[in-house]
């Protein structure tokens, strides 16, 4: 947490008063690890959370296995992706585990309703139980079982902090970001899987990197091409159906990747830029980081104002059950001036 | 909006740090609107959003309407919730309007899937449709449309800001706020209805007035008398299963009644103790406020620490999809220096 309050990134309005405001950090860097842009505190550790599953996915890659099982761009796309639980995501799931001869149960990550609320909705009306190919880690879960069984690992337990898929997924970040994988902070997250505590400019790096590989190796460039291919060739697999990353990648600069992750952080990699973007919401909330990333996209010329994603994500109106506007989510003064 | 940050309220642990925080202020006032515990920003306008329903219901009682219509304390209750949408909610809130012949449709409020998520889960699975009657704000609309046909007034556009329902209303909560009534700003709700905005410290002192009603006029005492005893009685229909309000009500000193409402706002009168609370959190995470309304109504003696609603709602575990514990949502240490 900062040292010092942050600035007030997003407000939401009702009437006439500002109801309610999201304080937060935002980082622009370049591949160098160069702060371009910044607001807040960028140096003390933040989880990343599910933001940065592209870097996790990176060893599926590297390590062969990928190409061993054969997995497909939408596959890949899922191994990156907190996706909506939709019947398309679910089936993806279920293949990838069928290539490696494993089963739902091998999962670590736990069940939950499906993200996406009108799969949720759809569920439950069929009277249906979710599983754990419902819970919107499944496809990274899976991409960590691919790891397993092709490194000729145990698969259980491969969700440990010792385990080798994880040790190659936190080196795998710590090159991408600048930091000694040892030196990160390790939280457990909500799909049972250890996350690594970083500065929020060393998450910008990375996603910088991912927008600019040319100074990592061969091996690495490789495997960033096809996976930011993946997911920007399928983003619906990386996220779902009306989601902000999905609507975003559709309308964005070409090759641009967004991800978000749990409380409040978010990460965007802008090939055509060559830069590489990550908020933080202090208190957590996804509607704050979702209107800053979107409205810093805007400012970076990354996304047309006049787009379908700019006007869903920035100034977002704020309605009540029958429909009448009460107010607005908005990018606050600090962002704005930036 | 504070004019410089408030203090952290609640935070959020994962591992070892913080993850997120919620800033925000709290008071405590007695009933001659003498502040006694205090926390940040407590004069900047804020909407009390559904925590004031009490204060919107008071004409309800002191017209005679609910006199008149043969309200029952389950309805009363329910004129003052945010519901859950279980069975019972939606029976007394249908009941209210066969009680004035009005049909479901007369109410302003929209139509949303119940607030619990049981319920919400059940009328998915039954393929149900919601209502207007399952809105959470049902029983007090009900309650308004009983004032407009009681007082034999145009029961269509009731929940307008000009109509005499809302006039008398706003005449309510600014007498009990100890504020003039046309001084607060106005914000339309989320269930369609006018909100009202006040310093924090002005709800608190609203709330110690409903727990100390002695300085106040005969009717009003009574009304509160009969309001505070139908909610602390039935708080189930204030509230619904499982839900902060109705647990801490279940283990609070007798006849203490709490409320929360829409972005993170919570207010709690205490009778016993003579004192009225609010809280509001910046970012209007409920999480927060709920948080920092069990501490504090530990800290001031309202609920034993050993409760079962203070083992519910102070330091609350955070867990992952499998039920491992990940980290805690606790009181800052401002809050617990208070």
């Amino acid at each position: 947490m900062p040292s010092k309050p942050n600035p007030v990134l997003v407000e939401i309005t009702r009437g006439k008063l500002v109801e309610s405001q999201h304080r937060g950090a935002v980082v622009v860097c370049d591949a160098k690890g160069r702060v371009k842009l910044a607001l807040g505190d960028i140096v003390s550790p933040v989880y990343p959370r599910s933001a940065f599953k592209m870097l996790q996915a990176l060893p599926l890659v590297e390590s062969g296995a990928a190409d061993a099982f054969r997995l497909t761009p939408q596959e890949l796309s899922l191994a990156c992706a907190s996706h909506s639980g939709e019947p398309f995501h679910v089936k993806a799931a279920a293949s990838m585990l069928k290539k490696i001869g494993c089963k739902t149960d091998d999962l670590a990550c736990g069940p939950h309703l499906p993200l996406g609320s009108k799969a949720a909705e759809a569920m439950l009306r069929a009277r249906g139980t979710p599983t754990k190919l419902h819970n919107n880690c499944s496809g990274k879960h899976a991409g960590f079982l691919c790891c397993a069984v092709h490194a000729g690992a145990s698969i259980k337990g491969y969700e440990r902090v010792g385990h080798i898929v994880q040790k190659a997924a936190r080196k795998a970040i710590g090159e991408m970001c600048g930091i000694a994988p040892a030196s990160m902070p390790v939280g457990i997250d909500g799909c049972a899987a250890p996350n690594f505590a970083m500065p929020l400019k060393a998450l910008a790096t990375g996603f910088a990197r991912l927008a600019d590989p040319l100074r990592l190796s061969d091996g690495r460039q490789a495997a960033i091409a096809r996976l930011m291919s993946a997911v920007t060739t399928h983003p619906l697999y990386e996220s779902g159906t009306g989601r902000e990353d999905a609507v975003v990648m559709a309308d964005a600069l070409p090759g641009t990747m967004t991800k978000v992750g749990a409380e409040g952080v978010m990460a965007a990699a802008i090939p055509a830029l060559g830069l590489g973007v990550a908020v933080k919401v202090d208190d957590g909330a996804g509607r704050g980081a979702g209107t800053a990333m979107a409205a810093l996209l805007v400012k970076l010329g990354a996304l047309p104002a006049r787009s379908k994603a700019a006007k869903a994500f920035v100034n977002v109106a704020v309605t009540n059950w029958r429909g009448d506007l009460c107010g607005v989510n908005r990018a606050g003064a600090a962002l704005e001036a930036l």
